[in-house]
């Protein structure tokens, strides 16, 4: 592939000329297919533009920004991505890397490999952005990598788009102890830690002279938090354990001893109750100590506190705590909602184009931005406006028909709503309200408008915080970024309810695929669309098939394959490296 | 195979009668082969025995370490193990994964993986000894795993038996700057802190608005010290720059320098000639500066400053250093050669046996200890007397025969002057001294026979520095603690010259099986046994083999060959973790 392109590129700059550089690229489709194609667009931006491609930065390179990334067609802007790691990582598969399942280099590909394929040229550095200035459309830059750069590392940016992917932090509820003693897990080189002090805690506690308490202390290991990040972890650490370490460890394995601590009321709340009884029953079996209802207050560097309602306060001796409980806000994020007032929230809001309130040509997804979803009710004498074409002050069924579809492409809680009261069209909705006297011939005025829409909204929903949803935002997100022009010519959105004309797009819909959490024992419990559960060996199978097939590389995805044969034939390393 | 030796331990526990015991091994035989056999003999330790086993303790797991422990009979002694670092690193591959053409995880293999196969338990401690006290026969450790453990982590061994294997330290000559600012490549972490710098050193030089000469400090690279390690990274860098990153970075891939500074006349020294041509030539066509007759006498944070008769003192700025001068001796040797009269020497000096000398039951292996080899005119009068059966006062050449295979297997460099001299045998040594009246009938006084022997010490070698001594001489030494009892009876070594009888064991000799320098570009110099050299592709791919087949076990030479194939196929991977 590099070939082609390279002889293309060269008989392309070579000729100079239209006609014979469509010889030229026809010579090489014959070669090449359809690659020679894509990568012969950097050759025709050579001709003098009439205007400069515009600005577009790109803070992250996490799911949200590689898959925004990945799917932009760059030969359209002046791309520019800064972000505090080169690399994107295949972060679902972290847990995997704390007991070694999966090595750290096979889940991560370098930012620049992924860009090198794309039709226009993308410039990256390494670098933390610490302020984001949308006044000015400014952002400032540090470098983190040492001191040994002249100058201090710092660099402004300007951009005419924002695309705003910077994730999350681990969210500590200001528990006093957490930063200082607790392991997080959301990065690779948390992963690693993780990984380490595992081992370590093994070592220590076979060193000789020491008292069975002491031992048990060490190899005490804590997981604070019941989701989903946190059960596979508890469940990694209890194979490596049983599996692998037991065999090398003789003498100390039976005082291991994993605890979980969940403040609600069970494990894995947003999955189906089922998943969670199976869950709690094999920890159960597995000697995993399950303690719900209890919540940590302060952690120190030998024990860890907690209340619960039944047992008061309670401090536990621990060797190892992971701490993860969620998700918090990161500085500049804070930084940059008190500048646009949106002050006191956990997560930016942007309306459903992904476009951040009250900032202009700032996009945000991902873990740091939440979609506010418009209410019907908030627009409702607007719908009313747009759908009365006569302006009689009444609708008819007919005029409700012909902008349904709007209706329901820009508040997608209609739809939802019909759904789950199990209504087939808007007519049914009608006739709940209206008792059963609707015909075609009805006409509704505000009021009874307002009436038959007044439970829809009960149906917005906040997105997870998840891989899946960032992923599809970046991806929406890259397809507006690539129609921009054309959709500025024929809009594709709804119509707009509080203007004129339409929207230049559709916003941004989410589609669920179902989640995974990983159990042990080669057993995984999977939630998949239309409430389908299937628990068990055989979803570890589909576990293993969609993970491998979601990896953002061919390298990667031989990499993490040729790990988990390999742990399934030698089992994990233990070495403290 | 745990199948079978958990089967025959049962069964030999359940049965507790020899009779029966054999029965069932016999059994066990059936299924496993010579596995049961091995397997039996912890069974067999659950008679009560009249002596306890003597303490056996063993420091350092490398190579020499490693190498004695994998070839001791464990159920012999009562064996510990205390080593800083839980496993064997294959330390040959360490400049392979400075630029990740090989993963530090495949390389290393955890020691208690090594030792659970073994006859005997092996107990180990991750920790640190600072300190061995031979008059009392203790040594004083460390566990340097963080201070969460409770008391200080320290404790005492005793010993009957000591190994001493721990290595050596990277040699700074004292140069001021040298352990703040430069890399070393000794250890698996030093390796992995390598491929980071490198990394950064792109991306630092990839940020925004930096000076070209900025940009270009950054990009260079300087290797000290023109031995095999240092030649193996600087081709390693190249290739890692021109094949994989130059792809990457293509902006800044004309800034990259690499530099490599020799203070003496040429590369490789310890390699024939025709090699260190090739290898300067190699390097002059990559474009890599080869500077000899450089020294360095300084290196700060920015610059590094060398001093050359030509050109006096010059300062050079630079983005990494990797410092690979050789050997220096560790804190804990310094003190231990202080207490046995050893002061001012740079290693232990052993016996051809070993052990340390003035240090009663403490051996000492690899790069930590050097052979010193007894001169034959040291101990001319003993050899003389012992050959002198008749005590004439005279040797006839039938007496000088008669002890001659002793002579040459207590004192080496005899047989290595007659084979440097092209000497068939002893009495062509006998002709050159006297002439060529050599009769049978000769009788050789004391002067004469000193005579004769006179050039022969010229011939005493050190050996070098490197795994292969490592790894031979542990092996002998293991085989002579498994042989200990045996040969007390029945001693095996050369007659004693200035004893009675004969030496327990024979003494250590060292085979030497050829030494690769890889130049980079798929080329490895090969100098073989025989002076036999060989330069090129082939010897790259006798490289890959030897290396391959030298792994410590199945799973890391899987895990390094697909770490070969992977790069062969997808390249290194550039992501800063």
């Amino acid at each position: 592939m590099p070939y082609t392109a390279f002889f293309s590129e060269r008989m392309g700059r070579a000729l100079r000329n239209p006609g014979l550089y469509k010889f030229a690229v026809l010579v090489a489709v014959s070669g090449g297919g359809v690659v020679a194609y894509a990568d012969a667009r950097p050759v025709a931006a050579e001709y003098p533009q009439a205007a400069p491609k515009k600005k577009l930065v790109v803070l992250g390179t996490g799911w949200a920004g590689t898959s925004f990334l990945k799917n932009l067609d760059t030969s359209l802007y002046d791309v520019r991505v800064v972000s505090p790691r080169n690399y994107f990582a295949f972060t679902p598969l972290l847990p995997s890397i704390t007991c070694g399942a999966v090595e750290p280099r096979s889940i991560v590909e370098p930012i620049r490999n992924i860009m090198r394929k794309k039709t226009g040229p993308v410039k990256f550095s390494e670098a933390e952005c610490y302020k984001i200035d949308p006044k000015s459309k400014k952002i400032h830059c540090r470098s983190n990598i040492g001191t040994n750069l002249d100058g201090n590392g710092e660099f402004e940016l300007d951009y005419d788009y924002l695309v705003v992917a910077l994730g999350a932090r681990s969210n500590t509820f200001n528990t006093p102890g957490v930063p200082e003693h607790c392991h997080f897990l959301k990065e690779i080189e948390d992963a690693q830690r993780i990984r380490r002090s595992v081992m370590n805690c093994f070592e220590k506690a076979s060193l000789p002279n020491l008292s069975e308490e002491v031992r048990k202390k060490n190899l005490h290991f804590v997981v604070v938090g019941g989701g989903p990040t946190g059960v596979e972890f508890a469940a990694e650490l209890h194979d490596f354990v049983q599996d692998d370490l037991s065999k090398l460890y003789p003498d100390i394995k039976d005082l291991v001893k994993i605890s979980l601590i969940e403040a609600g009321d069970r494990l894995l709340t947003m999955f189906d109750k089922r998943i969670t009884q199976f869950a709690e029953e094999k920890f159960k079996r597995d000697g995993i100590d399950v303690k719900t209802h209890f919540k940590v207050v302060k952690v120190s560097d030998k024990a860890i506190t907690m209340t619960n309602s039944a047992t008061g306060e309670v401090n536990v001796p621990y060797g190892m705590v992971v701490w993860s409980t969620g998700i918090g806000t990161r500085p500049i994020m804070m930084d940059l909602m008190n500048q646009i007032g949106q002050a006191n929230r956990r997560v930016l809001a942007t309306d459903e184009w992904l476009r951040v309130l009250n900032c202009e040509n700032v996009y945000a997804l991902g873990d740091c931005a939440t979609i506010t979803q418009r209410k019907v009710m908030e627009d409702i004498s607007a719908i009313f406006k747009v759908a009365d074409k006569n302006n009689s002050g009444t609708l008819t069924v007919k005029e409700i028909k012909n902008v349904l579809d709007d209706i329901i492409e820009r508040y997608p809680q209609v739809a939802l709503y019909l759904k789950t009261k199990q209504l087939k069209d808007f007519s049914d909705l009608l006739k709940v309200s209206e008792g059963d006297a609707v015909k075609e011939s009805l006409e509704l005025d505000i009021e009874r408008f307002k009436k038959a829409l007044a439970q829809v909204d009960s149906q917005v929903k906040m997105l997870p915080a998840t891989a899946q949803v960032a992923a599809q935002e970046g991806e929406y997100l890259a397809r507006c970024f690539n129609r921009m022009e054309i959709c500025e010519e024929h809009p594709e959105g709804p119509l707009r309810m509080r203007g004129t004309g339409r929207h230049r797009f559709k916003p941004f819909r989410y589609r669920h695929f179902g989640q995974f959490a990983p159990l042990g024992g080669e057993q995984t419990a999977a939630q998949l669309p239309y409430d389908w559960i299937s628990i068990g060996h055989s979803s570890q199978w589909l576990w293993y098939s969609v993970y491998a097939s979601k990896q953002v590389s061919w390298r990667t995805r031989f990499l993490v394959v040729s790990d988990w044969m390999r742990r399934f034939v030698y089992g994990r390393d233990s070495s403290c490296i």
